[in-house]
């Protein structure tokens, strides 16, 4: 991942932007978004609690910022040459997320608040936008390769692989078992968006 | 739903058992699970604390029986007479539970608990197999009418569905458009469920 993805360049952001990200989802995944404070934030990164301010004037902008600049969160679309490949490093990157503190604290932090606050919830929404957006090139190569008809919905893919995985580790907690379920959920949804009823 | 679905026939319970479970409900729905008290709900329903206390020893307990007891969140499975119309029956449901409330404030809440609370994550994988079990029935009918070969993963197909619903409405917080939504998701799932690679 490039330097122009985190805080600065993408967003605009003080030098120590990295820092104050981290603190702000390592605080979030210790105390969720009840304890999460701008002043906390402040402690923790070591920046001045008002240059935190200039950039972000509430705890829900700045968490929106850190979902979508901090390395906890961050990862790299696959390239393995198929389509196949692909979406199962992809479907393999959110069971870990999901399964790994902090980032499945955070994760489930994070949707919690959203449902109490609006502000936060716009945020979550950018998040996703943030996600599929990176993800689209894996879907580009592969209509590319004609792996895919031109005119898929590439976002319920996504929703769909994403989602059973949710639903699997965090809603019904089965163990991972992963490699197989995996294989198995990829192959369903590329043959079900492939077939033309 | 027939009465034994809820509470006293199931697994049990007082006789103002469904009184006691919407209040459990209400109260998660209203304070979160670290507001959730037996003696709240004692006071909402009017029974007796310790009468509660001798069926549900814990508030983990308590929760889990009204998950699964409650009216808030029961459903009965459909039987369209077709596969399709089934899962879209489902599918619709599920959305409908994720964005009303209380029972979308409720499904947030015990997924954050739960990851707070071993006890409680426990009860909520019961919820889940619960109502992966009321499910069943469509799938077998399908199988019957040859909807559907007979060695289909389809708790699989439930978690797609499902998963997909969640990401679409709690993560992405995308508008509803649902009749097109619950159609295309029914239709890519189904047709990968039929491919045989």
């Amino acid at each position: 991942m490039s330097e122009e993805r985190h805080g600065t360049r993408r967003s605009g952001g003080p030098r120590k932007a990295q820092e104050i990200f981290d603190a702000t989802l390592d605080l979030l995944a210790e105390k969720g978004y009840e304890g999460l404070t701008i002043e906390g934030v402040a402690q923790r990164s070591g920046v001045n609690k008002t240059t935190i301010y200039r950039w972000w004037p509430s705890k829900g902008a700045l968490l929106g910022a850190a979902l979508i600049g901090a390395r906890q969160l961050d990862f790299t679309p696959p390239d393995t040459g198929s389509l196949t490949g692909d979406l199962e490093a992809l479907l393999h990157t959110v069971m870990t997320l999901l399964t790994t503190r902090p980032a499945s604290d955070i994760a489930v932090s994070v949707l919690g608040a959203a449902t109490q606050s609006p502000e936060l919830a716009v945020h979550v929404k950018n998040f996703f936008a943030d996600r599929i957006a990176l993800e689209q090139p894996v879907f580009d190569r592969a209509v590319a390769r004609g792996e895919l008809p031109a005119d898929t919905d590439t976002t319920l893919l996504m929703d769909l692989l994403a989602g059973a995985a949710w639903v699997r580790v965090a809603l019904r907690q089965l163990p991972l078992d992963e490699k197989d379920f995996v294989a198995r959920t990829v192959d369903t949804v590329l043959n079900g968006a492939r077939v033309r009823t």
